[in-house]
């Protein structure tokens, strides 16, 4: 499903793709050269960073864009033309892409990816690019703001039955690369390798004639790390006193009861509740876990009531990246024919940078991020003293001497991954090494402050002569 | 990708219903019969219905629903019993599967699916269920929203890009089913055979010295039906001139140009202006479409506006459901070993309504929608004269002698699909009619009138009585 290996993706693209792809190649365009971006515009919920996330399965995918005799005939069908299909026919995507690493904070405008190829093959990937990068770079940003909240204490996704479709999958990825610290989704794990786990549903307590009886039998198999859910019926009339028989008998057979799922009412309230009840029994070590439409907000209301809860089940708010549900991602042509383009707009927010860039961090003395600064490629970086706001050129900052890091990487060339990928637990890992390194106050939830990113002056100048140039044919109206 | 066929889904699951069966199997469960339904809570986007819609996906996953040898390696990786596995090697799901049509609409707490099996098969697929019609059904809802906006206009998915990944595909699905008249999604349109649409990106015309050029290779090589896209520099000052001597060129040529695409600034005025623009320069037939963050309210206040817009392109609100992004539809054990099972919940509302049940749609003398019932299967509709307002019985309904129709038709018996399923525009089509029978004060945006949906006397006597018994077995505390 979300195995890209065994499927031909060339038509996973929007058909406007193809219609210019086709152009392209009739209007002898075929062989030019191009350079695409790929960027955001917005952090989104309202934060003050983006968790990278997309890439591994973004190059999975591109290893398998490619078109079966079916995909051909049913362009054939769509009335595309003989020389096109003939074209497709052997088409790979042997362009070069330049990336940020998986679990990478990264802020609006910045190049996060470049793709170069001839214009055909870059242009056919788009919507791929956007599809995957977007949606896993949103729920890994999500996912870390409710690790963020969670602090030490752990959290599992429970999204899958709420996720888009088989995006759950992917969700599930990105959700591990923010910061869970397993899944309930067992086709995740299975193709990612990352921890699965999980308690007990309603119905098993339903199916049973009473709920002892169906704590007693759930227990008996599986003893090992048994968490039993309290809410089938009453979780402080029924749950909990029948969750302590079951724990006191599993003690005289030398095991112990884990823990404890509360999933409706108030979860402040009924947490205290329950562990007032577990210790006056004896029983300190059952673990409290919580879950029902928790999102990062009310588990930082629920430390602030201080909840007896020692771990998190998070779903639907996390796997379909509410409210927000969209990454804002765009990928934007650069350079084509060697030749500077960009996208001028009603907004000057809006325009785009041209040329072939890449990406650095600047660090403060502390070894803190300080600036992120968008370079034209072929800059040496050791000349570039200054960045500037590239909507108020006069705001700028120094970073002549200041600790820098090429964010951009070679990741695919010649119709392959460059170099092995970090799994999605590494890149959990990688995130939360860079964002020790994030001042705090990016990270707040309200109004956080907004990381500066700076153009160099060969960039401004060369996006200021592009768009007057381009500017020099508009009528007069 | 979603072509289901061709995989092993049995790991597309929760890792609970995986231990749960073990339980059920090892405690001698296997063999007791049980039935769960399918339902929702509350209506997404405050609106008065939902639109039902995932059952050819769901069917299709079901009949993929078993166990590679890699997946039981995997499963024993994670410490299952030897004879879970064993049982698992030769798993088929081989229940009966009841359902209301795809496209028909639905209300709160209705049994829109029943599900009928041994324990543990209607206990693995839950997952995939929840899964697939939450998600497809939220995105049929949101469509037919935007129809309803739209009213004789049509309007195009061009969403993928910012789907949920592999989630675009159904997501594009289930837009058709509620009223898309087409997609970008070539994907989409390659496995369901629906219409695929599509007009140029930006990078077209920055990929050409300049936008005049852009245009004019264009409609070279897409003289049947070409939209140019007019806002890659200026719209007024240099797209829209642009269009009129390219389209005037191409009126020599004996053809004609099908439209524009506004995608930026504000489409009401712009749209204004491109008329008449287009109209002074004796241009009438080219159509206006206008893409750009639309959704149904947007849309509703550019024809209030008086825009002059010819149909729609809409995006990120359609695919991902905003600002819901998810239908809080759950899946409850409500029969097991033929014994009546039900949850009982702080909040009157989240009981589940035990038993068998079969659910019928009462009509008025005009043949619109008048009430839906839910009766246990067993009772004879005819005898069935009033039905109840399940939180409040004082509230009530005389059904006698009212037109009804049974909604549940049998859909899955015996490891396959009962009967060929309508394709996504054959559901759009029935949607459309169902719709036509919907009064309109349930249809509207702002506060819709709910329609009543009740239970009939037998169905709330077993509630009852269930609950009573349960209760029975509470502490004093």
């Amino acid at each position: 499903m979300t195995d890209f290996s065994v499927e031909t993706l060339g038509l996973y693209t929007d058909y406007y793709e193809l219609s210019m792809s086709q152009g392209y190649l009739l209007s002898g365009k075929k062989d030019e050269s191009s350079v695409f971006d790929y960027f955001f515009r917005t952090t989104p919920f309202e934060g003050g960073f983006l968790v990278f996330a997309g890439l591994a399965d973004l190059l999975d995918a591109l290893t398998a864009f490619r078109y079966s005799e079916e995909n051909l005939n049913y362009l054939k069908r769509l009335g595309f033309h003989t020389s096109f299909i003939e074209y497709l026919k052997e088409f790979r995507f042997n362009g070069t892409i330049f990336s940020v690493r998986e679990g990478e904070l990264v802020f609006p405008n910045e190049p996060i990816l470049r793709v170069e190829g001839n214009i055909i093959e870059a242009q056919l990937i788009e919507t791929l690019v956007l599809n995957i990068l977007n949606f896993e770079s949103l729920i890994a940003t999500k996912s870390f703001r409710i690790k963020l909240a969670c602090g030490e204490k752990p959290f599992s996704d429970f999204g899958l039955r709420r996720a888009h479709g088989t995006g759950g999958i992917q969700a599930t990825r990105a959700a591990i690369i923010g910061g869970a610290s397993s899944t309930s989704n067992v086709q995740a794990g299975f193709l990612y390798d990352i921890p699965v786990s999980g308690t007990m549903a309603h119905s098993w307590v339903q199916s049973f004639g009473d709920e002892l009886t169906a704590f007693r039998e759930y227990v008996r198999f599986n003893p090992g790390n048994p968490i039993l859910l309290v809410d089938t019926y009453d979780t402080l009339r029924s749950g909990i006193p029948n969750v302590i028989i079951v724990a006191k008998e599993l003690e005289k057979s030398g095991h112990r009861l884990a823990g404890i799922r509360l999933d409706s009412g108030d979860l402040a309230y009924l947490s205290k509740k329950a562990r007032t009840m577990l210790d006056t029994a004896g029983l300190p070590y059952v673990r409290i876990l919580a879950s029902n439409q928790l999102n990062e907000y009310v588990i930082n209301s629920l430390f602030e009531q201080d909840s007896s809860i020692d771990g998190f089940g998070v779903g639907t708010e996390l796997i379909t990246g509410k409210p927000d549900a969209s990454l804002d991602g765009v990928y934007k042509l650069a350079l084509c024919n060697d030749i500077a383009r960009m996208k001028i707009s009603e907004n000057i927010e809006k325009m785009t940078f041209p040329g072939r860039k890449s990406l650095y961090r600047y660090f403060d003395a502390e070894g803190n991020f300080f600036r992120d600064g968008i370079l034209l490629e072929h800059e040496n970086p050791d000349s570039c003293d200054f960045i500037y706001n590239p909507i108020y050129p006069d705001k700028w900052t120094r970073v002549a001497g200041l600790g820098r890091e090429l964010l951009h990487q070679k990741v695919y060339e010649n119709n392959e991954i460059s170099q092995p990928l970090p799994d999605p637990l590494q890149c959990q890992k990688y995130l939360f090494s860079r964002a020790a390194s994030l001042p705090p106050e990016h990270k707040r939830f309200i109004m956080p402050h907004i990381y500066k990113v700076g153009g160099s002056t060969e960039l401004l100048n060369l996006r200021d002569q592009t768009r007057r140039k381009i500017g020099e044919n508009f009528s007069e109206n």
